[in-house]
């Protein structure tokens, strides 16, 4: 009986599976080829895809059939594939279902309209023109928290969508041991008086040799070009269109080489997690991304852990140098390697580098929590915003637009998605450490070209798990131990300390 | 009441028109950007597009709509807007529903199988072994047109999903017209002993600079790049992806200027239809182009009649010479004139030219009719090709790949769609010559770039009309007289007579 009810379910869920790829095909082209007069009507195609697909996840049947499921025998064993895929709809399903139609539309509607706010806001460097849109925003949010139902903070409803199993107050705990130790460390920075030859970067490098360099880079490191693709958009994104459809985007500066190179690594470990996930399982639980946090730990491993590594350029130098033998001549690796690993405190989260990064997560955290709890208003974030800053980054920024104003995220809507950016960088460290504990060092494997053995182990440890174990159930059952900033301190110290001469 | 009625109906057709259009989007991008390990989900993806569309179009509140609509006063102008659309849903509707499930299925998955067939023959030149497939399609496209009914030939119901209102009577008698004296004119042509300098167009021309050129060739026509784009594809077509998001597709050979700039000229007509139907209507009948014919007169009368005329290039010869000035040196221009209008009979109807091109099209007519109507079986068909090319083109194929082997119509199971070609060189003849006889002479305004006044006349005159006419009516309303092939005659004449010594 229940086996024929599962087969319905996965049936159902198969088919609602070709219209979100499709979804996430329509919405990559959108970012990448759509026609500038060709916006309006894809947004109305895409509102309708989205409808379709709410309408099916929160079909009544889909319920019938999970409440008949999750007491049989394939329910048993939540980690096998049809325990995961019973637990994982049920828990969609039941959040979906709770959430008023109304209230889902007045989200998207808002949404759209406060991102255009925002834009508006943050050109004309203008808070207050966008305070009622955040008002309103927040006023949703905290409405849809609410009906998704929470023990504690509402910020966990929301923080549950992007990071499951996680809370306001586990995030908190785990961001605040790592701002304890990473604001000393960056302070140690500033007060070096070190500078990094940061120039180097900024030379003139052709956007067509760029291309074919990133291209190259991302082949080399694992990503599958026949079941893939790299293009250009204005803000880099890794999405799925198929199984094996599986689309980077980057953005080209002719005289910036870090920025299009390093998103490309990044879009590339997003787009390698995707590559990996078990095909037979696409769209569906044990062939999904666990959580963006973990998402999030593929793309700064590779960004980070691999590309800004030393091993890394030693083998990629030679080949920098002889794609760009102008921009190149004269420079020492020693120095390039350090301009590539700057570390600076900076106004902007998305140029911002590898140690002060977090930082800028945990002011957005701590606002945003304050906001959904009721204890920060819309009104009094500018300032909030400037002392956090000042307090915590070591900057103070000198505009709106280049400060409060700055992130996307908001005015979208997205509450509790700030924290999974950090949670990244953390997974990704501790990963990293045991795939070293696994397999020796790392980095003279890189030095010969050899990334291989790393992403089988990702593969084999993580891509493949699917959404079978929580992210707190991965990181236990592959590190041994439960999260913790450490891994990514001792990294950070390990490198910068050296660079910057206190290590 | 039918008011409300009608506002349902066309609310339910824009929601399919939304669907369509997406559908239009994942072909664009299987054709263009899909990676290769992509397909097999991709064939997935579309199915199911498909599948929704057709249950959509096939709903029994449709039929119970329109059965209130057809007798109701909105029914009553049937070139009204809303007359249109209650005629041409009647008759989708009446045509989709007496389709049997099963045969719609056999056909796609025969389709599928026949076509992956196909490659393999024309690859190996074996003709046996697609024989079982076109036989297996033959018979599903009889049982399709039995299904759909028709009056004298089971060929009509085929010819009718591609050019409403024809037959195979109406269709025969013209081509046979065209026939009798395109045939002489080809003869006096080939014996005239006069060769154009067709080794021009072949010589070294970079793709990206034809690229360049052909966009800027295609905006200056007219097509707008604001609301659409040019891509590359092994396949040129062009296709809708929203009322302003029109995509053109061209494919570049660096020794061959001609394959490339035409088929962007070709498309870029296609496309200017696209961009001139109502956008209000988009994917409604008062919104959608006419027939294939109507279509191909668009694509047709860029590419040839503006393309290769000879203002066209008074206008674009400096131009080229300027992108291409090594394979353009000491070029004169009335060689490059007759090198892109070469006239020679030729094996491959994709290959051929504005002269010959007909005659391949008229061997198609005469055998997809014969073998509908009963008249041939494709165990004679090679042997019925190469003579019907001896007698019609004047060649004999050496091989059944260069031959009966060479289109992927039969194997997709698209039989009728062949004359729409020629009938859309015919409807573009006698559409340019109203157009001169309205405008006053084109080729000075060509040769001063400007084709504007042309555009317009296509604008009011064709593309805003949508389906509110029939083919047959929107000839006999823009041009006066019932179609002939005498206009496109006297063209060819007047053209090829003077460059081949016997005008």
């Amino acid at each position: 009986m229940s086996e024929a009810t599962f087969e319905r379910l996965v049936a159902h869920a198969r088919e609602t599976a070709l219209l979100t790829s499709i979804s996430g095909l329509v919405e990559w082209d959108e970012q990448t080829y759509l026609p500038r007069a060709g916006a309006d009507y894809r947004a109305e195609q895409s509102a309708y895809l989205a409808g379709l697909v709410h309408r099916r996840n929160t079909a009544p049947e889909v319920g019938d059939w999970l409440a008949e499921l999750r007491d049989s025998p394939l329910a048993a064993d939540p980690a096998s594939e049809a325990g995961c895929v019973i637990r994982q709809l049920s828990h969609r399903y039941e959040r979906q279902t709770r959430l008023p139609a109304e209230l889902v539309e007045a989200i998207a509607r808002t949404s759209s309209q406060a991102q255009h706010a925002w834009v508006a806001a943050r050109k004309a460097d203008d808070f207050e023109s966008f305070r009622p849109w955040l008002e309103k925003t927040l006023k949703l949010q905290r409405e849809q928290a609410a009906a998704f139902g929470f023990e504690r903070s509402p910020y966990d409803a929301l923080l549950e969508e992007y990071e499951p199993g996680e809370t306001a107050e586990s995030v908190g705990a785990v961001l605040s041991g790592l701002r304890e130790e990473l604001a000393p460390l960056v302070r140690q920075i500033v007060e070096s008086g070190v500078n990094a030859p940061s120039d180097l970067v900024c030379r003139e490098f052709a956007v067509q040799q760029q291309e074919a360099f990133g291209k190259a880079a991302a082949a080399a490191i694992g990503f599958d070009f026949e079941a893939g693709r790299l293009d250009v958009t204005a803000h880099p994104f890794c999405g799925a269109a198929g199984p094996r459809d599986v689309r980077l985007t980057t953005r080209y500066q002719a005289n910036d080489f870090g920025d299009g190179f390093f998103s490309i690594l990044h879009e590339a470990g997003h787009g390698m997690y995707e590559q990996g996930l078990q095909a037979d399982w696409f769209g569906l639980p044990p062939g999904e991304a666990i959580s963006l946090g973990i998402h999030e730990s593929q793309s700064r491993m590779w960004e980070n852990l691999v590309g800004r590594s030393r091993g890394f350029w030693t083998r990629f130098f030679p080949q920098l140098s002889e794609a760009f033998p102008a921009a190149m001549a004269g420079v020492d690796p020693d120095a390039w390697w350090f301009a590539v690993n700057e570390a600076k405190p900076s106004l902007i989260r998305t140029e911002s580098d590898e140690a002060t990064y977090n930082l800028h997560i945990i002011v957005r955290f701590e606002l945003e929590r304050a906001m959904i709890e009721g204890d920060l208003e819309p009104a009094d974030l500018p300032a909030a915003w400037n002392e956090a800053y000042a307090n915590t980054v070591g900057v103070t920024p000198p505009s709106d637009a280049n400060g409060v104003l700055q992130d996307v995220h908001w005015s979208a809507g997205l509450f509790g998605y700030f924290p999974t950016y950090a949670l990244g960088n953390l997974y990704a460290a501790q990963f990293f450490d045991q795939a070293e504990a696994d397999l020796g060092d790392l980095e003279p494997a890189f030095a010969e070209g050899e990334f291989a053995t790393l992403l089988g182990w990702l593969r084999e440890r993580i891509h493949s798990v699917g959404q079978r174990l929580s992210a707190a159930d991965l990181v236990q059952k592959v590190t041994g131990k439960p999260l913790s900033h450490e891994p990514l301190m001792r990294r950070l110290r390990a490198k910068f300390g050296p660079l910057y001469g206190f290590g």
